[in-house]
């Protein structure tokens, strides 16, 4: 029943209009944990090195995730290093040190490889192809990618694609895969190559899942105040995956709601720098929020008299 | 308890990458009436010129938009030639010939003033405040405006603004007029100044209310053609306030249909060139899309035993 997540943990330095922040915990793995963990069990697999600051992933084992699949390693951590500028909607990647995540060959521990719910995080489709050879029967397996392999590693990223459940991208990401700027045309696209679900994510924009019958949106959360953008996408995908994992189904209608927790856990994550809101959040904030979401798209329809629609 | 709108009355040609049309019937009081149509009989002030085709403006007549307030004057229409990419999100604009609309200056016919719903849509806004001296006591004004005319009209349009209950505008141009990318924000500098309700349009992001006490959301409606978006925030508008005139209403629950038969009007406009949609379009099938939106935006949540949010 347990939700295992492979990904990166990292150390990033981040600048917006707001401020600096300077090797701060970060990095798919992290986020989508630290968000996850509100709704179920997590099973982390990553990598850090020997100067990782471990004692500050604390909370996390404090919050249920199992950390015994993070291997530390001689080496460097992974580092990044990004700005983001006023409409604080993309990074501006100033430097990327992989460290011992450059040869990161993701090893599912035994205890782990029955895990119902997987979440690729975005690393190299061939890596993530790889830990679907480790895994047993997995209820769903999602995966997130980037700009980076769509460019240089299609290939094994179409292929990833057909053995996935879900696929959670964000719309410059599937314009890119798809060479189509139609989001609705984009996401049928992917769905005849694999996943019955596609989650496309829009920033401020909010999101939107397409499965094969239906269409759902879920807005942006209108925040005064975006702090910094991110691990947003990883945040929405333990907030989707966790919920998804905690009531233990992928009915419509739990798709649904599952849309709205991610969303929450994303608009949370970007109030601070780092992981500081998603450490001191409550469970009752993330039930207001998504009660906000519900009220700020609820609507009554009926029918005039004599209108059959 | 009539619309009133005052606005271009024009001659579109557009070319999409779906194709061309040349001299289509266009303009924002032509769309507007098109959609409000829908709901309410209209009241159209606008001015063409001698070379204007105005049988074929019989149809918005025989829907009950009154046309005694069309000026017929001596010279060429108004004529407006603009190109989409494939994004559709803005049109880059070949050639605009004002023709008789450079001298417009609108005159309210007395069978008008006491109009109760008031769309005074994109001109010069000093032209919308004269518009204001001649109507007498309008239970809502609502105002459009466009980038032009926040760069050169900046104080017309803020004393404008004054006396506005409504401001629908786009993100690009409200961004540009308060000096603030976030929408939020945004909209709060402009309740400030005077519009009560601030409504946000976003293209294929959806469209914002804001209202003192609350934001609503409604999407993009997700269409795999769009056609040919000139027109859509016309059509928005029209099905904003031929909606709240129908229902004679502006309390909180109204105001959010509102926005949903707005955002409908809009998605059909876009569906082919021109008017050609709105022109075909049946009150079933506008109910059908609002029903979808519905659909498309409904979840339920509820709090788990021991939660109190």
């Amino acid at each position: 029943m347990s939700v295992l997540v492979v990904g990166s943990v990292a150390l990033d330095t981040v600048e917006t209009p707001f401020g600096r922040v300077r090797e701060t915990l970060g990095g798919s793995a992290t986020y989508f944990s630290a968000a996850a963990s509100f709704f179920h069990e997590v099973q982390l697999v990553g990598i850090v090195g020997s100067d990782y600051p471990v004692g500050s992933l604390k909370f996390l084992a404090e919050r249920g995730v199992d950390l015994s699949g993070l291997v530390h390693a001689e080496g460097e951590s992974f580092r990044w290093s990004g700005f983001y500028g006023y409409d604080l909607n993309s990074a501006e990647t100033r430097e990327t040190r992989l460290g011992v995540f450059a040869d990161f060959r993701p090893r599912i521990p035994d205890a782990f490889r029955d895990a119902d719910w997987v979440f690729l995080a975005n690393i190299d489709p061939e890596l993530q192809l790889d830990v679907l050879e480790q895994v047993r029967a997995p209820k769903l397996v999602a995966c997130d990618t980037m700009n980076f392999w769509i460019e240089w590693k299609r290939d094994a990223l179409l292929r990833l694609l057909e053995r996935a459940d879900v696929a959670l991208i964000n719309d410059g990401e599937i314009r890119k895969l798809t060479g189509d700027h139609n989001l609705t045309r984009a996401a049928r696209w992917l769905q005849e190559r694999g996943p019955e679900v596609v989650v496309v994510k829009k920033g401020e924009h909010g999101a939107m899942l397409f499965t094969r019958e239906t269409i759902f949106f879920v807005p942006g959360y209108p925040l005064e105040e975006i702090f910094d953008p991110t691990g947003a996408g990883d945040a929405f995908a333990g907030g989707f995956l966790g919920y998804l994992a905690q009531v233990g189904s992928t009915e419509p209608e739990e798709l649904r709601r599952a849309m709205v927790f991610g969303s929450a856990m994303g608009s949370f994550a970007v109030e601070r720098f780092g992981l500081d809101r998603l450490k001191d959040l409550s469970l009752e904030e993330i039930h207001a929020r998504v009660r906000s979401f519900k009220e700020m798209t609820s609507f009554e329809h009926t029918l005039p008299a004599g209108v059959h629609a």
